[in-house]
């Protein structure tokens, strides 16, 4: 029935992967982190897409009672693959990553046993974890509230110390103090790590952790007087809606003593509270790690994103027909390029920004062990300021990617829609995305006053010691070309950061309330957090590019793209950059121009450069992105197996339709 | 079981109310476009609000079947009610905005009647819309195919003439010629308006418009040849999935010669094709009706997610507590103000530019009646670049004011997943917004050449007559006060769009193949249209606030928010105003304090500039921003009707989560 053109995608990106000028397989690699990630990291995404058990297109269209069912079963099988190939922790963590599907074992693995590890002692590591090793218990991470989720400190729900019995009386004192939000706690988990007050002597010592059984091991049922459930539906079709975000309320629960997490803080038999002399930093280097991690799922969420529309972009065609041609790839636009080989571009940023970050993090815990707490600061915010700007920028990122993709995009089959819902809560979890670059700020302003009294600063602030001169030199670029100089380039991000750091650190110190100065000036604290920000990832970009890296061509494709996204950020934020007097108009217009000679560059490698990522169809869940370019067959295969094309005829007709069709609307047999 | 505290933030928002300084009656008044429009508006609302058929609380939690079943009740008791309460068609239209979901009856009456009226003939008309009005018939607008939306003319479906049988044979010859998208075609119309190549004695006169029957008046079933049917699940859980958008091929269906749309161009029983002496332009009064439309909905739409981030920020409150004082109001922090009060600001522009293109079809209309056709360029690349922009900052708004929430506006139970995943397809349908803000830049460079050879621009354009002073001319902000002086603001936003403008034509005029300068330049030139819209908006904000407007401080709170609008605009893009030299770096800076002062005045009148818009909790929908405050109780309440909370157990538990926690995984009897 369905004449020609089908499949014509196929052709298009076989032509344009035939026309990449880069050694792809180098690049693979490359972006793997070595032979041996790409190695495990294929072999576990194969694995999840040849198990039909993990298969997701459903999840879409299943009511939300069926999704969470399928992802516990997804949950339990991946256990029982894991335990049946005895796969490695890293091979666990990649298993369930590309079963792409938010569930409760996320927050076992990724929260509850790594707090276990960092706050509880060793006696208690070794009463717990074995359990939690084997999944004996499941656990939740149990901290936000209905009234609190930034300030940990205001947290209501109380822990108080009963001598008599030696136990913990756990109790939701109003409605705001309810658990609200943590994941698997709404109907799987048997244990949550909850966060209370901890009272002993009527005394109020903030907050600590505490083991608490929620469910019975038995049957599942909740415990007495703990009321647990389901918060409700989240942002998307599927999405985060297979994770069971839960709350919780404590009616006087009591939890033997030993259940308070005792590594930084204990209370003793007689109810005497005891701070330990381990210092508080200790906890910092699972931060850092955590913080890694998001960095490297920022740049795999927006990898997919940029993925699905660079392949699409090139199949798609509008316009611009002449003399027997077919019409232009849109990809071919230069408002098409604009918007996409910059976030193109980031992808690969972010990634070379997490490998930095597993150094980082190595560094921080070699020093930790050593009790050199001097880095913290600068790690703390750098950290902070890329979990805070990686995360916005690849969840706008994943939007624009959608919209590039005009009407198809809004489609569920698209893959877009499902990708920005299941990843947008990462601007909110793990610190607000706002709150963190305040943080950044604050930093800044305290690293500059300290410059000024002598203390010369480290790492990614080192800049910051260099303030003489990036205020008072000029940019030195007279033709367009000088932009691609790294040196250049370097200077004049530290010039632009410095400069907003240095404007909002006099004002601040030139105000009587210093905090309410914060406060006034808060916005262009968040760009000077912003400009720090883009700084470090600009250069550890280029300090990545200048390395040897192997595979023909490579190294120059990646150059191209650190000088695109520079450059794009650069024009993006000109408004900084001229307002600080480093540039000159007339520099910002060849950076301009500089940018589509890139794009151009980057033209005929952009297909190349996503495939490059390596994603496999199923990972990408995608009728749009799919390898083969074969769109608009599968576009219109899959709309068939919407649940509304079950019935031919639609199966309101009877009630609703005909008795409008027919003007028959009353009457007792009438259901409007 | 649960404590004091709830209830808590009634009493923040009777405070804030109790603080404004305007009097809202006439704010609501004025808003609502006078005392008519304000009641006709108020009844609709309580009407739906109070008929439990309309509820729509359930539509994130059931399957997609069951809410498109409702979908089709709501619109059928839609029209029962509007029948037996003799509903006018002012009355009738907002009946459907407030049931708040997208249903058949949208493209029934908002296309493809509209387009019967445009493009039938008077005999036409008198066969078709009879029944289209009592809805005997159920229209759709078929016109984007799976590989052409944007690009009209490259629409593959065929209208083949066959004299033989004085019919049009219409067919689907590739897979991308399948009509794909229209709203209402899915399950629900019997008939299509579709847009086809029109061939007749072998020559192809392009895209008309055929009434095409598609499903059978007794029984609903698709006719001889036509394969129909629903195109899948869009973006959000409710949102758009209540409509059957859907697909549509032809296999040789003959229609009769006259269900051709010929208002513009006939073809005859003999198979001649007249072209009518009718102008094509007597069709763009109903595009700038429609387009009016949706700069109005893009207000109200960025209303309700504004009613509920200002709502919610006052009722929110954390960190910093004091002395015994509460937390802070996050309303209160300069960072919540600096991305909120703009977006604020920015539903009164678009409601007054609404008013204002109120006017200009009225215009436009009477000059098409006088065979006037000089405004029509001016005008259709003004509504066109309105309708770009505002959609465009309408649904990034709706996702900041989400995200201005924290971690409870991702939840379903806020509004606005919703509010974004329904509203964001405005950025694509009805023309691509980069596609129209090029269509724009072409109208600037044009209007450019053309006033350098004596043409004199007009309407909103009429400043490009100007370039000269320009051009030339400096800003004279002194002090920060001096922004807001209205004609210091025009001018600025006058002479930044001049000025890219002109920047953009010279380099257009210079270049040896001026089609590819414009794509090379094109990322500059949708600059200069966005600038160009921009100016728009603010001149006509300062337009109005020019005027009397009745209420106590009405004006002032107007002005207020008029200078916040043009100021945050500025600030926003400082690298234009900069790089064209029209302002110095100190002038951005005295703007960047002068927009904080506002700030401050807008703080205390927050909420009731909220409260103007005047929307019910029901039209609202969402837990956080309720009248009446009373967030906590109401997420608390509602989280328990999840279905995932009707069993306490959940029920994957014995298949899935059992057989981990008890390590039973293998056996004959394992799901898993
Ligand atoms: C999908 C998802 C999963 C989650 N999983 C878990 C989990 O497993 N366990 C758990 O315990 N929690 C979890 N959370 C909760 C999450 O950690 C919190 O939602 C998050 O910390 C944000 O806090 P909040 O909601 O209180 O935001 P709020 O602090 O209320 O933020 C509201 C607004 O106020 C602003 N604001 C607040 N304070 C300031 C300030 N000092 N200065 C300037 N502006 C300010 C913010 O920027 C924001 O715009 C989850 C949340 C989501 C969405
Ligand atoms: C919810 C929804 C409802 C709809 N309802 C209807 C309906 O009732 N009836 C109907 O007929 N249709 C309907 N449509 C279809 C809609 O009109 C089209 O999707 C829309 O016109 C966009 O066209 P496209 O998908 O072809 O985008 P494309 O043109 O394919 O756009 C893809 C990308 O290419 C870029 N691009 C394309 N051409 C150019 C160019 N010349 N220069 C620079 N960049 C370019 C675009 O900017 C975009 O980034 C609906 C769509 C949606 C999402
Ligand atoms: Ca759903």
């Amino acid at each position: 029935m369905i004449g020609e053109k089908e499949g014509a995608g196929v052709d298009y990106l076989a032509e344009e992967r035939a026309g990449a000028q880069f050694d792809l397989h180098s690049m693979k690699l490359f972006l793997a982190g070595g032979q041996h990630a790409y190695d495990v990291s294929k072999r576990m995404a194969d694995l999840v897409a040849n198990d039909p058990v993990f298969a997701k297109e459903d999840r879409v269209r299943v009511p939300r009672k069926e999704h969470y069912k399928n992802s516990l079963r997804k949950a339990g099988h991946a256990w029982k693959t894991i335990l049946e190939q005895g796969l490695t922790e890293e091979e666990s963590m990649k298993l369930r990553a590309f079963i792409d599907e938010p569930t409760y074992s996320d927050l076992h693995w990724g929260m509850f046993i790594p707090a276990l590890k960092g706050q509880a002692t060793e006696e208690q590591q070794h009463k717990w974890l074995p359990k939690a090793y084997k999944m004996a218990i499941i656990g939740c991470y149990a901290q936000t509230e209905l009234g609190h989720g930034s300030n940990v400190q205001g947290l209501e729900t109380t822990a108080t110390f009963d001598a008599s019995t030696d136990e913990f009386v756990l109790h939701s004192p109003t409605l705001t103090s309810t658990k609200w939000w943590p994941g698997g706690l709404g109907k799987a988990s048997t244990h949550a790590l909850v966060y209370a007050r901890l009272i002993t002597d009527s005394q109020d010592y903030g907050v600590h952790a505490f083991i608490v059984q929620i469910r019975s091991l038995e049957d599942h049922t909740p415990l007495p007087n703990v009321t647990v459930g389901d918060i409700g539906v989240k942002f998307g079709n599927g999405g985060y809606n297979s994770m069971d975000n839960g709350l919780l309320r404590f009616d006087h629960v009591r939890i033997p003593r030993e259940n308070m997490l005792m590594k930084l803080a204990t209370v003793t038999k007689e109810g005497k509270y005891i701070r330990s002399n381990k210092p508080r930093q200790l906890g910092y280097g699972a931060m850092v790690f955590v913080r890694q991690g998001i960095v490297t799922d920022a740049s795999i969420y927006l990898s997919r994103a940029v993925t699905i529309a660079v392949r699409y972009s090139a199949i798609r065609r509008q316009f611009g027909a002449k003399d027997d041609k077919p019409e232009v790839q849109v990809i071919d636009y230069r408002t098409q390029q604009y918007r996409l080989f910059p976030l193109l571009a980031t992808v690969y940023a972010y990634r070379i920004v997490g490998f930095w970050m597993k150094w980082l993090y190595e560094d921080v815990t070699e020093r930790l062990n050593n009790n050199d707490f001097s880095t913290l600061p600068e790690v703390h915010a750098c950290t902070a300021g890329l979990k805070s700007m990686t995360t916005a920028i690849t969840a706008d990122g994943i939007e624009e990617c959608r919209k590039l993709c005009g009407g198809h995009g809004y489609l569920c089959a698209s893959g877009l829609p499902e990708l920005y819902a299941v990843y947008v809560p990462a601007c909110t979890y793990e610190g607000d995305n706002n709150i963190l670059l305040l943080q950044v700020a604050r930093f800044l302003l305290k690293t500059l006053a300290q410059a000024g009294s002598g203390t010369k600063p480290v790492g990614t602030a080192a800049y910051l010691g260099n303030i003489q001169h990036l205020t008072s030199v000029n940019c030195k670029v007279s033709r367009g070309e000088d932009w691609l100089n790294p040196s250049v380039m370097l200077e004049a991000f530290e010039a632009r950061a410095a400069r907003i750091a240095v404007g909002c650190g006099m004002r601040v110190a030139k105000a009587p309330d210093s905090e309410s100065a914060f406060n006034e000036l808060s916005p262009e604290l968040v760009e000077a957090a912003q400009a720090h920000c883009q700084l470090i990832v600009v250069s550890k970009f280029i300090e990545q590019v200048q390395k040897d890296i192997p595979g023909e061509w490579v190294k120059q494709q990646l150059e191209v793209l650190c000088n695109l996204y520079a450059l794009s950020l650069l024009t993006a934020h000109s408004g900084d950059f001229l307002a600080t007097g480093y540039l000159t108009s007339r520099q910002v217009s060849l950076a301009k121009d500089q940018q589509k000679a890139l794009f151009s560059a980057v033209r005929p490698n952009a297909v190349a450069l996503v495939d490059a990522f390596d994603h496999t169809d199923n990972y990408l869940g995608s009728d749009l992105g799919r390898y083969d370019g074969d769109v608009y067959t599968h576009l219109y295969k899959n709309a068939w197996k919407d649940p509304l094309n079950e019935s031919v005829v639609t199966e309101g007709y009877h009630d609703y339709l005909r008795p409008v069709l027919k003007q028959q609307l009353w009457g007792p047999a009438s259901k409007l």
